[in-house]
């Protein structure tokens, strides 16, 4: 059994734990931290028992759900947050995901993978046409902000409208990158998909039944720990003293992709850094194509006030990670000095959140 | 006779059509839509008649006679509509006439030249010169709307003297563009030249009179016509539902550039991408080193209260656009997804213009 | 005896007369002139004298003098500036250091040049890694005005505390630039090194004693004109009608950095394109990742209200400059026009400056 393997069946001790600590009333801190690392095992099974099936199926319905259960565990998180009314905490955990994929997990791949290699290459090309995707959907998704600040007197419900207008796009284009990636140009994702599958899956042919329900178990304790994060969330954060948006953009991020955090940075100290960058921009790509417009038309259906009109300072952070993962990646090479400035960039935006007084409260 | 031909002989109809409706008075809405479309034939042939008299003049001059009038129906269009009082329409389709070459005539020849081709490249050597000097251009033009926006109690003085100064360096900048593509480096941009050579213009050598006749002849009908658009511009948009904003930035543009679009998706759909982003990138360059800048001293000559003072939306919308044509065609390839992504940021910045509250009237 | 060697030691004779000057009251504006003459013989000492010194005690000790002295006549005059509490002049030479090193000095190399050579050619390894830092660097110096501009109502305390916190991650990130460059990964900058010790230093073994005094008395002398030039830089200034914002970013920096200008551009035009841009380049990164950091520790130590909240049309010149530099460096190659276009955008922002409304004081 291998290490990572051993630290998610500890870590399955939470679920009971976590459970404990919520009925026997331990205190909400004591739920908010076993809920969160409950969740950590459970996400990386969702992701395992996805792949397995997708073995099974095969390439094109095995894409498609790879690709709507990718970023299940954050979906399930901000669903259930959503649903509690904490629209604010929902967006800031969209740019919280945004941010993380492309300044820690790719920090934390390029540091790692470039202690054990002194230069690691990968080929730009599956990683361009994500690159080019991710930049417009995360454009997109920043401009109703950019919207709000550059008007004055434009009301919420205009904000609302063009919220929706740009989710509908950009559900669009998600499903054209699909139709690119699996139908007109599948060779170009070719290697990495073989990579995946030496990496992930095991050889023998998966049992669908099984895997179907240890998806179907997993997703159902992911949303029974998400309720218990979510509920204790509130009085949690404010007892360590962090803000709703701290929490949201920090917090709530790296519980929800643990799992793909741990799968790129560790093919990465096995140099096989085009599926790490892989992992990471398209985790990225997907929040902001699939993830964000997903809730924005769920809020609308929860009769929740969920648009796409962040803090300014957000977009800020945004767009300033999305330029320096550009520019760090755009030359097919990575050291570790670059990883250690994605994770400086990474670290200075943290203390900007944790510094930034809080305008509005978490809903 | 081709296709497209038949098409601008139908378009050349709606001359007469404009004209009785202007004297006939069937409308303000109908002398618009007519008048729109009579531009449309007559900019497809000053567009031919300058390459013709350009054969004959010989590369300098003829090099010179089309970078001047290159953008001439836009001009027109602007300068007619300046005189009218018109700034914020005349402002709007500046930034527009940016946004719509870098999203939308590229985005229009990357998807349909893609549906074709499966792959696509282009040599990106012209297209980087140009780029940069685009990029600065843009970024010239915006910076009084940044001066305006970041500061307090600037006065509408600095702004216009700051403006023309901008203009002033931008023409020089121009000036030494034409002498680097048509004398020192003029070997850089042979390949695109034999092209447009074989793409556009009959062997035989033209009649320099036939042809300064009919750039002559179609000159005073633009002018003619978009006399009739800019005074009808008023009471149709607003029968239609529009601001003057939406309709300086995605109406205006389109009846200015569509000569330009459909040259360049017609020869990306011939796979001659590089000529195709060389239109559509060169004439975004045109717009912001000399159509903006003539417009900013036109409009001092002519007693309007012109400057480079845009909403700040705009200048979201041109950074944006910029940002997105330079991350989609800087790796020298291009496929449908590409384009459509191109189409999808131009849809989005649409939605949003249609959604922006009106702040300032059309003049 | 070389031309650039005769013009300094004209321009040493601006030692005593500045002194003169000050002492005989003959006018501030003659104080300032001449001690800002004064100051670019020494600078161009002390980096003589630095190089000389870092030969004799071997690469490591001599890495880490060059990469401490290499901005020390600029640290120098902003120390005495932070001292006498010109907060605001010190804030704007700091961005204008690094506005002019990436358009004024890269501008000028790449044009005088481009004249003598149709097209250079630069390696754009060591350049990448150092422009990555810088983008980091840069963004992460203009955070904490991001963070004043994008919420109501923060603290001076609050970005007090952030600029240190941004100040000191800064510094490790720089200790670690230089663990890369000068340890793990020095093999990727040996040719660079090569070529300024044949550019810049005797085959001589160099006399360590003789140019620790040089660059002892430089030091010394450089701080005594600092002292004048700053003492007289508010009367002088109001008396030529310059802004203490436009002293700040286009006089100052011009005086701190000629002996790096001067070498920039004397090795462009023998072609070594590389060793320009690195010169350029990571003079602007040592600007942002350790004068800055410096400076906001030093005006904590010294009880003035250092941070880096500056002005938010500073931050747009940054980005402008960084976006344009990146855009015309990212190919390898330059021309006499791109060079031009530089220059022009360094234009453009000094004559924004120029009309910039005096928001604050010079302190």
């Amino acid at each position: 059994m291998s290490v990572k393997n051993l630290i998610f069946l500890v870590l399955l001790l939470f679920i009971p734990v976590s459970l404990a600590a919520h009925y026997l009333e331990w205190g909400e801190l004591v739920v908010f931290i076993t809920a969160g690392l409950a969740i950590l095992p459970l996400a990386a099974w969702m992701g395992t028992a996805t792949e397995e099936i997708a073995v099974v199926v095969g390439p094109s319905l095995g894409g498609l759900l790879n690709a709507t259960f990718g970023n299940a565990t954050e979906l399930i998180i901000a669903l259930v947050a959503l649903n509690a009314g904490f629209v604010n905490v929902v967006k800031a955990s969209i740019t919280g995901s945004i941010i993380g994929n492309l300044l820690l997990v790719m920090g934390l791949s390029m540091l790692l993978g470039g202690l054990r290699h002194k230069e690691q290459t990968f080929q730009p090309i599956v990683a361009r046409v994500n690159a080019s995707a991710m930049n417009l959907a995360v454009i997109a998704i920043l401009l109703p902000t950019a919207m709000q600040i550059t008007s004055t007197g434009i009301g919420e419900q205009t904000i609302q409208n063009f919220s929706v207008a740009v989710a509908i796009v950009l559900i669009l284009v998600y499903a054209l990158t699909l139709l690119f990636s699996m139908k007109t140009h599948s060779y170009l994702y070719d290697v990495g998909m073989v990579e995946v599958e030496e990496e992930e899956i095991s050889h023998k042919k998966p049992n669908l039944w099984l895997w179907s329900g240890v998806l179907l178990v997993c997703t159902l304790f992911v949303a029974l720990e998400s309720e218990m994060l979510v509920d204790s969330l509130e009085v949690a954060t404010s007892q360590l003293g962090l803000t709703a948006l701290f929490t949201g953009v920090i917090i709530v991020p790296i519980v929800g992709n643990a799992a793909e955090h741990a799968t790129a940075v560790t093919v990465a100290m096995k140099d096989k850094m085009d599926l790490s960058l892989s992992v990471a921009v398209g985790s990225s790509m997907q929040i902001a194509l699939f993830v964000a417009p997903v809730l924005v038309i769920a809020g609308w259906v929860l009769g929740q006030p969920m648009d796409l009109n962040f803090q300014p300072f957000e977009l800020v952070a945004v767009a300033v990670s999305v330029l320096i993962a550009n520019s760090i990646s755009s030359d097919g090479k990575s050291n570790w000095l670059e990883g250690t400035l994605l994770l400086a960039a990474y670290t200075v935006l943290g203390i900007a959140f944790y510094f930034h007084p809080i305008i509005e409260g978490i809903g």
